[in-house]
């Protein structure tokens, strides 16, 4: 039985051990912190809840394991994932750790956010088994997972992993270079500062930019990304007219490209604000409980269609499940 | 009968046209181009096709009438929607002629994506009639339009044209204030901006960077946006300690934030290449398809569910269908 070790806990590391358990792996799970086991069953709860409304092919949970030393869980494991805090003298301790218990032939893989593998690998003495393995929340729904090795990650390396990751549901998408917040937190970074702005200069509100992004783009990008959505747009003239119709829109001032908004507390009580108006007092875990239905419904019905998260996980569905 | 003119056919004029045309308003369609009626036909077909598919009560088609002069299609017209090439000076001139013939009380709606309505309504005797309503292509299946009145727009004319638009089936957001490119082509395009970087610079390909979006952020905001998501992320904590925690992020050079990429030759090149390679063959027609059919997929899905773009057409479904 393969084993994973789930070294910090949260709503990320607990996530991802709710998704190697109900693949069937076996599961290793490390974190000091005194609400930890807490967190880990909640997040549990939720994944078994969900995962089987989209996955009919499961095989039978694994095993659970809640260890006392990093050590004891990563010993003997197969894939090790790191989810601790998002600063960087604190993954070098636990990296180092993890690498002074763990198997030479087990890869470690980093939750990370912002950092590259090679900031990670720094000072380590096997960094040839240290990645990025970057999923989104939540984890046991969303099948995204960014793969981001350095150079000094074998093939074979980058290979397994991603056999790894597809063997518990996910979509590895392998970047071809390393850079801070690799690829998709880029994107929404972008978006993240220009909504800032919107909000600040008192555009609209923050129910007004959600309800803008869920009955427009976001319905397009649930199914094709930017750059099919705009072949498609583009119509038979073809994706080249299109690029040299659109490209002079980049020089127009449409954005506030070279400032960054000051996140200071006026900001953040109007954002605050702005929110709890629009949650009408929905709690967090309504919101979570809305959000999983809205996403099984969302990849259940794309199932059947092309060239969606949908059809990946129908081909998932018709792949012999590990035993 | 209520009558829309559209004035300006392409992908945009016929979409509205055949919004307007299934729910049962009488359309004088005007634009001179030699194809346009063919565009409008083929256009029209699709709506056919897929929007009775989401929506069960629509009423009985109005009645088309293609027109051979502007003043004609808009005489008698209650609603004027211009969608003509996004240069200001075709706008006024366009814009000139509509109001000398249409009526005071009409109301005219520009699908500009980048112009402010007092851009549009300088130089106007009646700048109050003349407001923004831009739609996201396709216009016949996503609900969103921005709605952006000047200061010179009377709140009762705002609230005439939401009711209209929610009348055709779409989900007006009325923005607080004008802005070049109002709030959803803003965050567009500081996606795009973004992601021509990461293409430049080797990162990932476009499919990579489309099947990031489709099997994660995609799936998030077709149900909830920005800040609803990040909201849920944050957890019991809240937004506040949500946005403490995350202000600082934005202090990382993650973006590309002071430079625009040139999208010079090489890049198109590259771009239009990885397109190609991505669209394995499919035609834009097969692509449409494919995003029309997965549309009504996923509006179906989610219309028993909360607080998304399926919510507001379960609503739809249940209001009388004006007759």
């Amino acid at each position: 039985m393969p084993t994973a070790a789930i070294v910090g806990g949260g709503v990320i590391g607990s996530a991802w051990a709710s998704r190697f358990l109900l693949y069937g792996w076996d599961v290793r799970f490390y974190d000091p912190a005194p609400n930890a086991e807490q967190v880990l069953h909640a997040v549990l709860g939720k994944a078994r809840r969900w995962v089987p409304q989209i996955v009919e092919a499961l095989p039978g949970e694994g095993s659970l394991t809640v260890c006392s030393t990093l050590s004891d869980a990563v010993a003997t494991s197969d894939w090790i994932q790191e989810s601790t805090p998002e600063r960087l003298e604190i993954k070098h301790a636990v990296l180092s750790q993890i690498q002074a218990a763990c198997s030479d032939a087990a890869i470690v893989g980093s939750s990370t956010s912002g950092f590259m593998p090679s900031e990670l690998q720094a000072g380590s003495e096997r960094p040839e088994q240290i990645l990025v393995a970057h999923p989104y929340n939540p984890v046991y729904l969303l099948p995204i997972v960014e793969v981001v090795p350095s150079p000094q990650v074998a093939q074979d390396t980058v290979d397994r992993a991603e056999q790894i990751l597809s063997e518990i549901g996910m979509k590895p998408i392998t970047l071809k270079s390393e850079i801070p917040a690799h690829v998709g937190d880029r994107l929404l970074e972008a978006v993240w500062r220009e909504a800032l702005w919107l909000i600040k200069d008192g555009v609209a509100t923050t129910e007004q930019i959600d309800d803008i992004m869920t009955h427009g783009f976001g319905l397009r990008w649930a199914q094709k990304g930017l750059f099919e959505t705009y072949r498609t747009a583009g119509g038979e003239a073809g994706m080249k007219h299109f690029l040299e119709q659109f490209g002079p829109c980049l020089q127009w001032p449409w954005t506030k490209l070279t400032d960054v908004p000051d996140l200071d507390d006026d900001l953040i009580n109007l954002i605050v604000s702005q929110s709890d108006a629009q949650a009408a007092g929905r709690s967090v875990s309504e919101l979570e409980d809305e959000r999983d239905a809205n996403l099984v419904a969302i990849l259940n019905a794309l199932r059947h269609e092309d060239r969606a998260a949908g059809a990946f996980l129908n081909q998932l569905a018709s792949v012999e499940a590990r035993q």
